[in-house]
């Protein structure tokens, strides 16, 4: 058995294995694992089969300490996962009556009628140690069997994320009381990967030994994961921030947080520290950076609002964009854009506004403006920044690319008193 | 070896053990493969070790007739799958001229020096076959050994999908022959899967044995999928499309689309049917309703624009709400949101508008209107519909139900000719 304590996640459901769902639940339990100093080695996803579960257990149990699962614990037919546990661990199923309460109050407070595929969902194998889901109907099941913990979840993230932060956490660090592994994010954006890597490696050579590096490239930007391992000396968290300076030093300018803070958060931090308020102009982003501002608790504080002007028409009546601006130029220029990003800021009395329009395709392309076609700007009450790009990932990821490189015009942009 | 032809899929990076990264690239792999006939029997994750990598490929050839590998083919120094490759298959890494030719060519396009780390990406072991990655640096590797094939692509999502599709699945295809999985996918909104089960359980129970149905839930709606599997006879599409009938005499209500087409598509299309126009008036949402109905390619046809709302100022400024509307009923109110929906109508010269208003949490909730308290409005000229909610997943999942159920609303709202 391998110290230190080590875990496997173990997700199942044909869903996943035929593409039809993502995973997400796999990266919130590593997440909040790695938060108790609990290692995951290992994400394994079988199908509903009852062999390949039991087959997937075997390998699991050898390879780490906790096997925990997710999935197979609905109503329908397809869901086994239960029956499979009460097989291998040798218990009968029975009826659990605080579940069964919970369950009956569920369905009475929808008004609804429980059906007995529900009530079927309060019966749990005689030998494992019940685990509330408030959220749900199905209850987690937590076993220890010849040394190694086996917990069984729902697969529907909500639930299970109740399930791990009220039940199945508490109880592991209760269990393994292991010293945490610290992350410290730096987030970046604007440079790639390999240039990053290349301006900071002296700096990344003389990492101590207990202290690792990660490149974890996202949408538009590269996030910096540094990862320390207890060494017996205090205050590691501390060690680590204290090697931030240094990286400041390298890559200073295309830093915008430290921590999960998402460039639309860093943002927000700056309008609010500033004093200013915010609106967007949109047309090929379509409200998406509207959203991504908006989807900060508080941003209410600074987002005042958005005028999506997807038709011209619309830029026309709503922005002020001049009719001869886009009989000239096009919709999407840099001209037009700056009028958009203007026209917004006087339109909703503003401080500052941002603007978006292009071409994200696939259709729409022209020879001189293709698909990816990009324009962006930023106005204030003393400047007007505008800038084209040409991206080239498809619609989503172009809306998306855009998005991102709009919010740091706005973040390079702002006054800075 | 198990027959029909199986895969493993082994995604290789701590970032996935560290859920800092949502691996979305199995499930592309998986649909994709699921076209071509071949079973995903399990997904792998495993560290970056090399220990860990042999071991996980030792098991997955005894499991598998094809592994598919991602991730680890970066620059940088956690990136050691080629390595591992190369001595694991016992060959010598050497120098690929026409990669090399390639990734000097990508950074001659991007004006940008290539460094000695990207050179290296050329190299590759001497006994696989090389697959030209045309949107990256890293090559993809295909190996046969000892009757399993190995197949090692980059974990970067956008170069494994262009891999995938120009180079992995046109061999395997050409390797296996097999007749693929049908599959019919019902998109059903509205109704929790244990209700839907409850209304088609004689129609599931009916199911021939060839043809499974699996239950998926996805934001505020199930997914309803058939899977046919070749019994010999033909035209099996066809048939499952016949049971599509007899579904529609039980559910019809809650069906809006066949096959993958998310709610904002289905809306779209009926909106060109009818040849209407439609704009968005948001707060809550903050721009994701008029976000999801813009990434509809082509939805310029219908979709004129949007006003996000998201200060009161705003609302009555832009909207024409009226502030004694606002001062009896509150901004989260059917009576303001119903304004907001025949204001944006009027603004814009939309056929239709949606509207939201509403506490995502998780703050500003009251003891009257708590958090999750949701109001969304239609408006065409016949007529203004409005709905009240609460929802209580969270900031983010409150904004995703809304959307959803507004959208819907607009689907089940829209005059029929």
């Amino acid at each position: 058995m391998p110290t230190p304590p080590v875990v496997e996640i173990m997700t199942i459901g044909d869903e996943l294995l035929y593409g039809q769902v993502i995973d997400t639940n796999s990266a919130f339990m590593g997440q909040e694992l790695g938060k108790l100093g609990l290692r995951v080695r290992q994400i394994t996803s079988v199908s509903d089969f009852a062999d390949e579960i039991v087959a997937a257990l075997d390998l699991a149990r050898e390879r780490a300490n906790v096997v925990l699962m997710t999935g197979g614990l609905g109503p329908t037919k397809d869901d086994l996962t239960k029956h499979v546990l009460a097989r291998y661990f040798g218990a009968e199923l029975v009826m659990h009556e605080p579940t069964l309460r919970h369950v009956e109050g569920i369905f009475a407070r929808y008004n609804r009628p429980m059906l007995e595929v529900n009530r079927q969902q309060a019966m749990v194998p005689s030998n494992c140690t019940v685990l509330h889901n408030a959220l749900g109907t199905a209850p987690g099941m937590w076993f220890e069997d010849r040394g190694t913990i086996f917990v069984s979840m729902p697969g529907v993230p909500f639930e299970m994320k109740g399930l791990m932060k009220d039940e199945v956490l508490p109880r592991l660090q209760q269990h393994f009381q292991t010293p945490p592994i610290e992350h410290v994010v730096v987030q970046t954006v604007g440079l790639g990967e390999s240039y990053l890597a290349e301006k900071i490696a002296d700096w990344e050579s003389a990492l101590p030994s207990n202290i690792k590096l990660a490149y974890l490239p996202s949408l538009g930007g590269v996030r910096l994961r540094l990862s320390g391992y207890a060494d017996g000396q205090p205050d590691l968290r501390g060690r680590m921030e204290g090697l931030l300076p240094a990286l400041r030093e390298r890559i200073g300018e295309v830093i915008f947080a430290v921590g999960e803070v998402p460039l639309e958060q860093a943002v927000g931090q700056l309008l609010l520290e500033r004093g200013l308020t915010v609106g967007t102009a949109e047309s090929c982003t379509g409200g998406y950076v509207a959203y991504r501002l908006s989807s900060v608790p508080g941003s209410s504080r600074y987002f005042q609002g958005s005028v999506v002007a997807y038709s011209n028409d619309v830029k026309v009546k709503e922005l002020g964009v001049q009719q001869t601006t886009l009989d000239q130029h096009g919709a999407v220029s840099e001209a037009t854009v700056r009028e958009m990003a203007e026209g917004l800021r006087q339109r909703l009395g503003v401080d500052v506004a941002i603007a978006t329009s292009g071409i994200a395709g696939p259709d729409g392309g022209t020879p001189t403006k293709p698909v990816g076609t990009i324009c962006i700007a930023y106005a204030d009450k003393h400047q007007t920044v505008s800038r084209q790009f040409s991206f080239d990932r498809g619609r989503q990821l172009n809306v998306e690319y855009t998005s991102t490189a709009v919010l740091n015009l706005l973040r390079l942009s702002l006054p800075v008193a």
